[in-house]
């Protein structure tokens, strides 16, 4: 399965959320095994009381995307999260996945902690970490003046996003993961929702200091659809210059924009939603910009894996 | 924690099951990840009816021992499949393992296949394979002349087993065992009851051809104590006979007795329950005696799992 054929192995950092990250880690492992996913979590608070009246709570579903995308056996690991318990009790219905989670946690000492530990235990290529241990919130406020408090609804929200804010303010970043970000030969953003998953992720103190800091090829990877509510009508440039306005200008050495067909079908059912695909509008001054198809065009006009990660292979060496 | 040091990893294939099988585990996974433990399972039939009727049957402790012995993460792994649930319903007083190992025998169809598949998705140095998939039970012929059925029952015998036999007769080996055996560069039996762990292996199909055609150094771990039922009153050499005499002569290369001293206050315990240290009882022709300390002076007079794997990875080279 390893691509690297006896060279040093790369150590990649990823983050994001959602499926647009997992697209990404399933193509990578393929590379290397020194991947760290980087997800927002938003923690439970962590004491045992908690999480025992939590069990049948779903946990992020990032957190079992990662893992199922980083796992080595991926369609086993797959089966085995999504399986729902069948029988009567208080387990009915309920995913092995999120069951796996809570009882980690509960030996973990708390849902946050149970995320990297479950990197240790499953045979994954890589590990996940969330970007916070500590219990956060995000709000936005819109071009309409209103200010929107959560992640669901800030995803929600028909305007425009312009400033997204994390509380309590500047949280401190999770163990280990200001460690993998140092240590990596490259960094990558997204793909992923911009707000919710990628500037979220960029709000944890330290985060944006490392990146920066990072001699390592620094890579923003653009979604190919604009999300209806936090992007409608972003174009790349729009999309840079919001982390940009998050973070700080220089901090992406390169940003990979889908330049591949996407069928008229597809279009028009995205269309119909108010999703169009992200275009790149001219040279962003410091940034290279790297058009490749890297669409899978199946029933989603979403990234492709191995030609995303083979891209980003390139870049990192 | 990989001690090769760019040598040739080494495969080793290790036969038995139990505590004493997991101590060696536990030692052999810091020298090598190539370890294929093949273990004996009574297969529980594996239709997902009766897997689903099972929810809650136990599942045989030997490969949860293997598989948290193996692991990466051993302390947490073993936290984890040692997890029970408190809350109401079905799975009340279940553990997490028993619970792991019921959904993936429903996912994978079958308790057998399941083992294998949890090599998988788990981060294990090696696997774990049941040495056959077949529904099969055990009986011994007792030097009483009476004959007993059922692995349980062979162990509690009070009188000496003349002749173990499995029912039905030759079942063929699992997927993997076979291959494991033919590939590997060592291969132990043992340590682990003398009938019930060591000698049931043998009694499948292609396990003893495979083993003798192999051109791997084989050798036999002898048990520290005498198991009272099993064992009762067998020297070194009463063993190393059961096994000829249900296999063939010349099978063993190295046969490893524990010569370290074994606290009295220990010895006291165990005599109470009629086990006594396995002695070393003159020559064997044709097998080469390792008369050494591998003994764990804790609790329990068992295997010190870094004093055994050391010897064994010196006799493997």
């Amino acid at each position: 399965m390893h691509k690297s054929n006896g060279r040093k192995e790369l150590s990649i950092v990823a983050l994001g959320g959602g499926t647009g990250l997992s697209a990404l880690l399933r193509g990578l492992k393929k590379y290397t095994s020194k991947i760290t996913a980087i997800v927002t979590v938003s923690d439970d608070g962590g004491s045992s009381g908690t999480l025992r009246r939590e069990l049948g709570v779903l946990p992020p579903g990032d957190i079992r995307n990662c893992l199922v995308a980083l796992s080595e056996e991926e369609n086993l690991m797959a089966r085995l999260f999504q399986y729902r318990f069948p029988s009567r009790g208080t387990l009915a219905g309920h995913s092995f996945g999120n069951l796996f989670l809570t009882v980690m946690s509960s030996i973990s000492g708390g849902f946050s902690p149970a995320v990297a530990s479950s990197s240790e235990v499953l045979a994954v290529r890589g590990k996940v970490l969330p970007v916070t241990l500590k219990s956060v919130t995000l709000s936005a406020e819109l071009s309409s003046g209103r200010t929107v408090k959560g992640e669901t609804n800030i995803a929600k929200s028909r305007s425009k996003v312009q400033k997204l804010s994390i509380h309590p303010a500047l949280p401190s970043a999770g163990p280990g993961v200001v460690d993998a970000i140092k240590k990596a030969d490259c960094i990558i953003l997204g793909p992923g929702s911009l707000y919710t998953s990628v500037i979220a992720n960029l709000l944890v103190k330290g985060v944006v200091q490392a990146i920066r800091r990072s001699k390592a090829p620094k890579i923003y990877i653009a979604n190919i659809m604009t999300q209806p509510g936090e992007t409608s009508g972003y174009t790349l440039r729009d999309h840079i210059e919001a982390i940009e306005k998050h973070t700080q200008k220089g901090l992406m050495d390169y940003v990979i924009v889908n330049s591949g067909k996407i069928p008229s079908k597809l279009l028009r059912r995205y269309a119909r939603k108010g999703s169009y695909p992200v275009v790149a509008d001219g040279i962003i001054y410091g940034i290279r910009l790297i058009e490749a198809d890297v669409v899978s065009r199946r029933e989603y006009a979403r990234h492709n894996s191995e030609k995303l990660a083979d891209i980003v292979c390139k870049l990192a060496v």
